[in-house]
């Protein structure tokens, strides 16, 4: 039965809370990211939850339910992680009005998630890989995240992928743990062009991706919610004296004039688009090679899944551009895409 | 004029504090490491310093004071760092009796050394070279510490150093940021081999080389005196838990008897002496061909040095070789080089 229901789809991240609300008939009347840090506490947490639901009419409003969250060092275990999310969301919002992914065994009320927290962990990109399958008929959904990457194959319609647990996703590839902002830059090189010469690079924390895409003027507002690895500023000036410090350099404000630094993190970019390009040139072995591949990007990074397209002669297709044109903005709902997914899947499940 | 005087040697580090005390002969009485993690502030300086000036006989003692600790996030520059860390020392031991080792200015008074801050930061390197080009004509120090790999040259009874700055020592091979303790698994490995296939590794501070050698028995006791990175335990199981984390999987106790985790710790540690191996060899290209070439190994990772000289067909001395020999253990006297290095210099000094 067709009604007035509007759906939110929450994705709750260990550093961001997504969220997306979806028009009954399927437009995106917002998607919003918040900074929330699970490993300092879930209070951060708690008052955005807060904040979200004195703000918004909340009538006839049915909630989906998806995280990552469960992973941060808070939590003992997954397990406990999941029930301390759940037990979260619930005390804002009615238990009997959300459904949580779990992914393999679908959407499940609350009282049943608890009891299968395995399947509801670390679900979120099967959600976004769905809701796209219900549009895509073969290609790859390339999420390109603030922390790790999806590549998730797509075949007559559903999500063909290999591996399921973070451990054999990484096996096989439909996991890449680097991303848009979080990455340490010595995750990435541990050698760099610079000045003319190769040298050595510090195995330090002292730099981030988010400091390359600042430098390169690729990284979206909003992409950036965190603190900085010094926690001083988010000038370029600033990225570019924390890049230095990885060469054991010093940088002054008038060195974002000095082009060293743009050819450094363009160098350190390519390196990171590298990473991503060998996981996806073996996801793309494994699917069958007579179809035409068509890439849909997702995530704050989803500029880096538009150029692997284009570099290996793939059609793209923006996640956005899967829903009718709402009120929110292509690079917000490609950053919250598995909440904008969530939101979708239970909102079909209401048309059924 | 020869007197019984000791000297004693400091080095001051961001993580460690190392000290050495050498008699009169030169043999050395004792060598000794402790935690000072200086970027949560000055207090477990002033603790340690405070216990060993009042354990210590330092009546007729000279000491010799080298440092990187300025460098830690606590300073908001070296020149700051140098003189709070020289404070410090001159709260707890006589300024008068004091020498600080200034790189190529050697050494000063400490009223001297505040004037030239940047010859006095992270000059300990040199104070090890310059210790071991007195006993050895031509080789090349290879200092595995716990954090960083100094491959200095030595040529004619003389450090041939090209680099001075970190920014040049990187750029010339002649520092590698790598090491035994506190590097980050991710700024090793992006794939690792596992369970008969190759995966992609968590980019996350999940495990550092301490839960390599943790694993592969190599690491030696008091080499590990900080946090692990979970701030859990440190045995093998608990090494492995971590390591485990690192491929997006779980391990548990039973765990240490899989051969899996030594095959995949045995991996890491290859890549980590590949790096060192790497820039060893560009040293070596620039050095004289036709002489044979000594590795002198020094630092926690000085089985490191010892690999590679055999690996490369070169000699090997122990840095503790150097010495005549006293109450210290080699691999005391190891991890303290730059320590007994300084006590060393300003005891030559004072028979001149």
């Amino acid at each position: 039965m067709l009604t007035a229901t509007t759906c939110i789809g929450w994705d709750i991240g260990g550093a961001h809370l997504k969220v997306a609300r979806l028009a009954a008939d399927g437009s995106i009347l917002a998607a919003t990211q918040y900074a929330t840090p699970l490993w300092q506490g879930l209070e951060c947490l708690h008052q955005e939850l807060e904040k979200i639901s004195r703000a918004g009419n909340m009538r006839e409003v049915r909630h989906g339910l998806t995280m990552t969250g469960e992973l941060v060092d808070l939590f003992p275990d997954r397990r406990a992680g999941v029930d301390a999310l759940l037990h979260a969301f619930v005390r804002h919002f009615p238990e009997r009005d959300t459904a949580v992914f779990a992914g393999r065994e679908g959407f499940l009320p609350v009282a049943g998630a608890r009891t299968v927290a395995a399947s509801v962990a670390s679900a979120n990109w099967l959600a976004t890989a769905l809701c796209a399958a219900t549009r895509i008929g073969h290609g790859i959904l390339v999420d390109v995240g603030s922390t790790t990457t999806d590549l998730i194959p797509i075949a007559a319609h559903q999500p063909c992928n290999q591996g399921w647990s973070d451990q054999e996703r990484l096996a096989c590839d439909e996991l890449v743990y680097t991303g848009m902002v979080r990455t340490p830059i010595m995750a990435l090189v541990q050698r760099v062009p610079f000045d003319g010469r190769w040298q050595n690079v510090a195995a330090e924390y002292f730099a981030t991706a988010a400091d390359i895409y600042r430098v390169t003027g690729e990284l979206d507002d909003g992409a950036d919610l965190h603190e900085t690895a010094d926690r001083r500023g988010k000038t370029a000036a600033d990225s570019i004296a924390r890049l230095a410090r990885m060469l054991g350099a010093e940088a002054g404000i008038d060195d974002v004039h000095d082009d060293r630094w743009m050819q450094l993190a363009t160098h350190i970019a390519e390196q990171q688009l590298l990473l991503i390009e060998r996981s996806l040139a073996a996801v793309r072995r494994r699917m069958d090679g007579g179809s035409p591949i068509l890439i849909i990007g997702a995530g704050a990074g989803a500029f880096l899944a538009r150029k692997l397209a284009r570099r290996q002669g793939c059609d793209y297709l923006a996640f956005a551009d899967l829903f009718a044109s709402g009120a929110a903005s292509t690079s917000d709902v490609a950053t919250c895409a598995p909440a904008v997914a969530v939101a979708e899947l239970v909102r079909r499940m209401r048309l059924q």
